[in-house]
């Protein structure tokens, strides 16, 4: 696949420090011509499944041969394992510990990436996103071939959680992301709650479903499915997630 | 107008969320060569009127040709209107909520969007952002000309709120956003405090002038006009919104 | 030195403002092939010590002939000089109030800028950033000398407070930044320590030490040599700020 010469990066470090920049410095000292753009820096700190779902959310509006770096990494320095792959016409890179969750169906080429190999000379301890994901992403966008940059293997690690589970005559999911309109963003799909009452969040049971937020009434919460293509919960004019005292992790159900 | 090739985004989805991602995606797939630049994506959720002065007071520094996409739109999925427009040498893109408020006197060139023209083949209901906007800015940024993208309308929405309105020997206006230092920016421009005792805030009258924070003594509320030439209350290393627990939307008044 | 093209911003504007929008539009009207990356733009308002520290932590991974813009500026307005200079093979460009702090050493070409030299035609009396700073780097960016924009002078302001200070037996330094994980930053180098007890911080010593975050015991604080090469406190899956009671501009001491 013919790199588009553009690299999103989706990271947990906050955008008031100096990581993502130094990053970014590793990715152009690299190919000084690429197109960085951010995905997102707020993952919350070491959550490794809303990253899978935010990157799962904007990667396939790019153009083919984007390469999307994502770095939430609470196992930095550990024998933890970096991967490199194509999935979907795309390329990503990042640790395999469970954020390429929704790509493991898609993921045709995927290797491990060898130490030393395409990094930055000195690898630190604490810093991969730097010393490591960048440099390979930089080459990757310059049309490296993955099998230049590591070891191939056969996939890469799901979470569990990534999927709702069937429990009984239950359905359990999560609440993969919050967003600043309070909107509770599921694991589940549209055609999981066919013939269902609604979906659970906390003591409350979301029966409401709606096609756009202005449809919904005030005051009570709805259920729709959103630009994402997961059910989401949502209130007019104000914070589901406050009005249902529900947060990132928290379980959903349908019943 | 020759395009310039920039692209700025305002919106009010935040950054901790996959949409301001997935919207440059739709546009560089629209205009790979295209180069983005954030105006912000800190709108207060769904304060059009605060949009309308953020954008008002970063736009006219950018190169002539540069194309404006502004998303804060709590009527998407209704069948409220989107725009394109040429205003002082700019494009602008986005719904004609009143955003474009202080754009309405220089707008040349207007066209109302037509839904299917130049939009994602599949537009949903909430998120036309990425599904409308940005592919419309993308290929304005391109150079695709107005009349291609919409039928002509003769202006844009303006919100009544947007200019102070005088009422009996008052004169009274909205503060249009808080920075980040507590600096309260109002509506006002530095001549209709002429010949004034100050302007209103709460409970106070403010009425020292000064020329740059620095010149303000510390403990007292001052105004100034500020670098986007709007009247605003500030004090020295300290919140004037904070200490005058005065805040966006609030009003504020010449007497 | 050639540039690369490549402007990096650091500001204490925050995000939600338009004023770094403003800033980049200056920038490009200078220079629209110019390629902008975010350094950041959280530095607290006004805390001139942990711009420096921001700065110095990401320029040197940029590509050399970068230029590095470093706006926080408590003195915009009154007679504070601007400088542009050369050091380690990258440009700088800000108040010279001690941002530069860290590069005093490697700083071989300063010069003072020139109000009215390579400037916007009107500069305002608050914002410098947008009015003096960006065009000049947009300049510099595009290959201006050095020389052309202003006069040269010997060298920049270094903070006292910027490096530790040795008193007694003790050794007395401060917390440069926290970042949002929680880990306090140091102007510690890991040679300061040799032989220590460990790092004082409030009323704790810490005593630990550990080569990665995911080696530190859970519950107890740890200090390493971090990223940025300074010493560093942290705990496991919790905020050692909160833990410690510890922040910014605090004292951190070595006994």
């Amino acid at each position: 696949m013919e790199p588009s010469g553009i690299v999103t990066l989706l990271t947990d470090f906050g955008r008031d420090g100096p990581y993502v920049a130094a990053m970014k410095g590793a990715l152009l000292a690299v190919n000084p011509r690429v197109v960085l753009v951010d995905g997102t820096h707020d993952v919350a700190p070491q959550q490794i499944l809303q990253g899978a779902f935010l990157l799962d959310a904007y990667w396939r509006y790019f153009p083919a041969g984007t390469v999307h770096v994502a770095v939430v990494d609470p196992g930095v320095g550990t024998p933890r394992v970096g991967v490199a792959m194509l999935a979907g016409s795309h390329y990503f890179v990042g640790p395999d510990n469970g954020l390429f969750s929704y790509l493991g169906r898609l993921a045709t080429h995927v290797v491990r990436l060898v130490p030393g190999r395409h990094t930055r000379p000195e690898v630190s301890a604490t810093f991969h996103g730097r010393d490591v994901f960048a440099p390979v992403a930089g080459y990757l966008s310059r049309g490296e071939r993955l099998d230049a940059l590591g070891e191939r293997q056969s996939g890469v690690h799901v979470l569990a959680e990534a999927w709702p589970r069937r429990q009984g005559g239950q359905h359990r999911g999560t609440v993969l992301h919050v967003d600043r309109f309070g909107n509770l963003i599921t694991n589940f799909r549209g055609e999981d709650l066919t013939g269902a009452a609604g979906v659970r969040l906390g003591r409350r049971v979301i029966s409401r479903r709606v096609r756009t937020y202005a449809d919904a009434p005030v005051g009570e919460p709805v259920w729709l499915v959103g630009s994402t293509d997961w059910v989401e919960v949502a209130m007019r004019d104000a914070s589901a997630a406050q009005y249902l005292r529900v947060g990132l992790g928290d379980e959903a159900r349908v019943e």
